[in-house]
This record gives C-alpha cells, structure tokens and sequence, in this order.
C-alpha cells in the first residue's frame, strides 16, 4: 500500500485497534456473566447483573459502527491527529460509561446515549473537511491548514469534563 | 492524504455522515422514550412504546455496519455517483421503516429486513466492480466505463416504489 | 480510483461481501423466524425459536464492525492475502457459531464470543503492521517481507480445529 496513505491512517488504526481492545474487553465480561447466570440456575433465567451487563454492551456497539464511520472520515477529510485525540476521548468516555451502568444501583439508568461531545467534534471535523474540499475544488483557495490549527487547538477542551 | 482519493471519496463521506446524523436521531428517539418510561413507573418496567422504539431502532443499526460496507465497495470498486445515490434512498427507506415501525398498531409488525433492493443494487454494483478488476487483471481490457454506464442507469429505477 | 489501492484490497472487499451474504442470510433466518411466530399465536408472543435465532443473530452482528475493522486494519498496515484467508475462516467460524446455536437443545449456551483465534491472528497482524510502519520511519528499516512472510507461514495454523 501507498505509504503516504499509512502516513495519514496510522494514527487512526491505533485507535480502531484499541477500541477494538475495548470491545473485545466489554464482550468477556458479557461472556463472564452469562457463565454465572448459567451456572447459578439450572432453568435459563436472566440475572439482573447479566441484564444489566448485556444491556451496556449493547448500547456500546450500537454506537460503534456510527463512531468508526466519524473517526475515520474526520481523520481522512480533516485531520488525523485531533481525529485520534478525539478517538481516545471516546473510549475513555466509553469505558467510564460501561462502568457506570454496571456499578449504578438507583432506579436511574444512565442514558443511551454517551460521548456526545466527542460524536459531535467529530461530526463537526469531518463536516469542516468536506466544506474545505468543495471550497478547494470551487473557489482553489485551500484553507485546510486553518481548519487544521482550528482543530488542534480546540481538541484539548474534550478533557473538560 | 491524496487529492485524488478524496474526490473519489466524498460523496460517500456525505452519505455517511448523513446516516450518522439519522443514527444519532434514533439514537434520541430511544433516549426519549426511555426517559419517559423511567419517570412514569418508579419500577424499571419497558411500557410498549418505549419496546417498539428499541426494537425499531436495533434493527436498524443491526443493517447499518452490513450497509457501510456495501456503500463504500460500490462506491470505491465501481461508480461512486450511484453508490451515493443508492445510499441516500437507503437513508429514505430506513427513515419510512423506523417511522412506520413506531406508528403501527397491528398485530404484524413490519420484517426485520428493510432495504432489500437498494442493497441488492450495492451488492451488484460491488460485484460488477471487482469482476471488473479481475477482467482488467486477467485480460487487459477495461469495461469500467460501460459498469458505470450501466449503474447510472440503472440507479434511477431504486426511486420507483 | 487508483489501481495499485484496489490491487491492496481487492481481496479484502471480496471477503467483505461474502460477509454481507451471510450476514443477509442470517437476517432472513430471522425475519422467516419471525413470521412463523408471528402467524402461530395472535398476540406478540415470542417463541424459543425465535429468541434462539434472534440471539445467535444479534451476537454474529455484535461482533461484526470488530470484525470488519481488524480485517481492513490487518490487511492493509500488514498483509492482505492471510488477512483475507482469516476472514474466511472468520466466516466459516461464524456459521458453525450460528448454525450450532440454533440446534443445540442443552442447557448451557454457546459462549457469547466466537472465532477467538482469527481475531486474535488480525489483531496481531494488524499490530505488527503498525509496528512495521513505526520501524521503518524511526530506524528506516523496513522489515514487511519478513512479516509478511510469518504471517504467510502462520496463517494456514487457523485451519486446526
């Protein structure tokens, strides 16, 4: 392959791969507990604890497909590294909710949606990118480099929490 | 990354990041709905509506990774003017499902499959491509032109109800 | 699009779309699966049928945006040839997975996870694709031949049962 390509995707591949990491992560613990809800009752009753794993799982990859589509089309069309930064973020966010539902005991559940912000930046990325390459195929002014620093310097307000 | 694989990238990026935007609509629909169901019943009860939406909205993104995947081969190993095309009707089609899977009142609920057609028509497309390729490979002769002839022509008949 | 990108994954999208196929042939075990519950009994009661096919279903498509991004991953930053050849016995695993689900009478399910080794196999070929990639710009040595090369020799060890 093209080294220019791997130039700009590498960063985006470690990311994919962590999260990778982090699924798989997520689906022993589903396993785990399916294991001990089997082994406990002879009958195939659901316990609460493997619901609520099984439920948190779920809404974790029901968010993945939608999350590797935005880092990969704001790490192509804008900028690879905010991308990844923002990336990082998600699983981190990722990871806090996926605790949190298992750890919550009040009648609460935490929402289905999580990582809204970093979905959004990325959304907003990716948008910027593609905005920039019709105004290059249109008007020939490149403002990549501006959309770039733009991007670099407000990537770090993710880590407010 | 290099001018030529975005140009031949963008339309698909578009098209993904408006399924991205329906997806994060569903998204809220479950979210919504579940919020209601939380503040109505002190017990973790799922009242009907609160089911259909889940349902509605995890069959969608059950096809979604299956979809990306079509879209993006057809639009990288064929034409990517159809494939984006194609895309956006499969947008409609999964908006009419996901409305009309909340609206019925019937005892049949809509099939689990929505979309056939339109990825039907990705499918082929990506066939047609990569058979092309292999045609280029084996016997030097290039019939690109005439697949994206014919998915240009084709392409129109998906709006057809 | 560029001819030496397609040749670097025409392989890739070939599995791909085997893995479309079986992932629509799955969806319409369950949509059959569906309308035999659904016509049996006037209320929306759900059979074990169908919460067998249902389930095997949705853990083949939980896994499935993993899946598909250590293929890519692996053979792009790696190797695409045994990348390819992984994600056909990735598929294979993954209809002995389902078919097993659906007739297995006992009381202990199948495991929520399956294909462990060919996940593993992608993931350490994607990982030693990046790694490569790291070496070659930091030490300017590029040792792809010899990983491609283990990877070629390794790959044929997922055929063990």
């Amino acid at each position: 392959m093209d080294c220019e390509i791997l130039e700009n995707t590498v960063l985006l591949a470690i990311v994919t791969l962590i999260s990778v990491v982090q699924n798989i992560f997520f689906a022993f613990k589903v396993e785990n507990e399916s294991k001990i809800a089997n082994s406990k009752s002879s009958q195939k009753t659901s316990s609460p604890a493997f619901d609520k794993v099984y439920t948190a799982n779920q809404n974790c990859t029901d968010a993945y497909p939608t999350f590797l589509a935005l880092l990969w089309c704001a790490g192509i069309f804008c900028s690879q590294g905010p991308a990844a930064f923002a990336g990082i973020m998600y699983l981190c966010v990722r990871q806090k909710y996926f605790v949190g539902y298992l750890g919550e005991n009040t009648q609460i559940t935490p929402g289905y949606i999580f990582g809204k912000r970093v979905v959004l930046f990325l959304f907003l990325m990716s948008m910027a990118g593609i905005l920039n390459y019709y105004i290059g195929v249109f008007f020939g002014s490149d403002v990549k480099m501006y959309i770039k620093a733009v991007s670099n310097t407000v990537s770090p307000f993710l880590l407010i929490p």
